[in-house]
């Protein structure tokens, strides 16, 4: 996946509506974003083969990102002969082709060329997801039925803001992930925050350097039992300091959770943060 | 549609995602809102013949609402049967039974009863829309596509928002309604603004009394000329003052508008405002 003199690093700021995809991760005889955008890539590029691509993150089946970012190597001579007769760069053309052969629930809203040492992955400092609840009939929107969850009892979006806050912090997460061998599951929970919108719809925010799987819908699921009166403020303080997964703690549905936002160093720092990732991270 | 003291009329609040439906009015053969909901009320009434409804706006094919209103004339004996054994309210539990019934695209968000005099056509007194527009690759989310336009070209908001107060006012806009013999097509424009939001989608305000057919759209068009750079901004006044269809307006497309919210007088005006909505505007 390194770039190699014979490529041409491509980075890809995208939006999908997750509902029909079975998640990011290209998989066999099933429809997933990855393998939807890298047909469309290999096409518009002519590649003899598939075009690969890295991913900020890597969202479940039926979750829907605003603001993810993936990279890309194409070969140069493809790149550099894109734009075909007209005065766009090789960006625009790209752009412009890929929103032409893409459906209409997955756009790249921006073609550019990565600065060197970027990883999509790894040079990321910052993943900001978003769950939207409409809880009880008044803020139900059928427009929106696709990105929020629909709760029949109302939530006391005041104690779930207390107990989110409580989460805060350079932790081992290990009560809200699924585990994987060899894998970390210390994190830096950055913010976490709930408020009710204009139109009465519940939001929260969570912002981390990275995410486990799974971690996101259950930070979420363990404060929604807050909210729903069922558990007390300090509840999810005490399922992450167990250390190990709470058979209580409710995996919320994908389909309330959009990756919003994925944030990178200054261009100069992207390779040195692609190195610092690749270290394992333990707690001091 | 006069309710008789053999029927208790009833106040529907309702979404609904219009992409899937022919529009508001009952058609033969056809999906529509009003034919979908019809068949629910009298369901879920066990009537012998079907529930019949009066809406405050009659949305076209593909227009969203948020904030529509109906109403309908039920048996009073099956009404205060409605909730069977349990503690609730006829209302809670038409609600409810209507949730239940119902397809994802629309959502009876309250049912009601209407106060003395209620109609939900011509007791209200102010209708307020909205039509959202992404102007460029980078405003663009999948999620929205079914209620915002997308655009190529970039439009000035500040030049929409001033074309649009030229309007305001107690004016004949036959000039952005479709023709319809005996109708009026005096109406009182109580707000037009455009904004952009935080996410970059520009946002349309429309607010009248009420509307004729076509009018919202085609006062969208005209505005949405103006963001291009192709008219001046006092191009939409000189339409309206032109008194009939300028074949250069164009009526904009369906799935970009919603009606957002319907308002009514206090309960002991509602009968008033009714009788005067009933009797044909002239300008003074």
């Amino acid at each position: 996946m390194k770039p190699t003199p014979e490529t041409v690093r491509l980075r890809l700021d995208l939006a999908y509506d997750g509902t029909e995809f079975a998640g990011w991760a290209a998989q066999p005889a099933l429809r997933t974003v990855e393998g939807v955008l890298s047909q469309a890539l290999t096409t518009i590029m002519r590649a003899q083969s598939a075009v690969r691509l890295t991913v900020a993150g890597r969202t479940d089946a039926g979750v829907h990102a605003r603001g993810q970012v993936a990279h890309a190597d194409v070969d140069p001579i493809a790149w550099a002969t894109l734009p075909g007769p007209s005065a766009r760069t090789p960006e625009q053309s790209a752009q412009s082709r890929l929103a032409g052969i893409l459906p209409a629930d997955i756009f790249v809203r921006r073609v550019a060329l990565a600065p060197h040492g970027f990883n999509a992955r790894f040079s990321a400092t910052q993943r900001r997801y978003s769950y939207r609840i409409a809880d009880g009939p008044a803020t139900k929107d059928p427009l929106r039925r696709h990105d929020t969850l629909h709760l029949r009892r109302n939530l006391d979006v005041g104690l779930m803001h207390a107990a989110s806050r409580n989460l805060l912090g350079l932790r081992d997460f290990a009560a809200f992930c699924r585990p994987r061998v060899g894998a970390t599951t210390v994190r830096t929970l950055l913010d976490y925050s709930w408020e009710r919108l204009d139109d009465g719809v519940i939001v929260g925010t969570i912002v981390a350097d990275a995410f486990c799987h799974s971690m996101v819908r259950a930070l979420v699921g363990s404060v929604v039992s807050v909210g729903e009166g069922k558990r007390s403020v300090d509840w999810p303080l005490r399922v992450r300091q167990g250390g190990e997964r709470h058979p209580a703690v409710i995996v919320m549905p994908p389909h309330g959770l959009s990756l919003e936002e994925v944030t990178y160093p200054p261009d100069d720092e992207v390779a040195l943060r692609a190195q610092e990732s690749r270290t394992v991270r333990y707690l001091p």
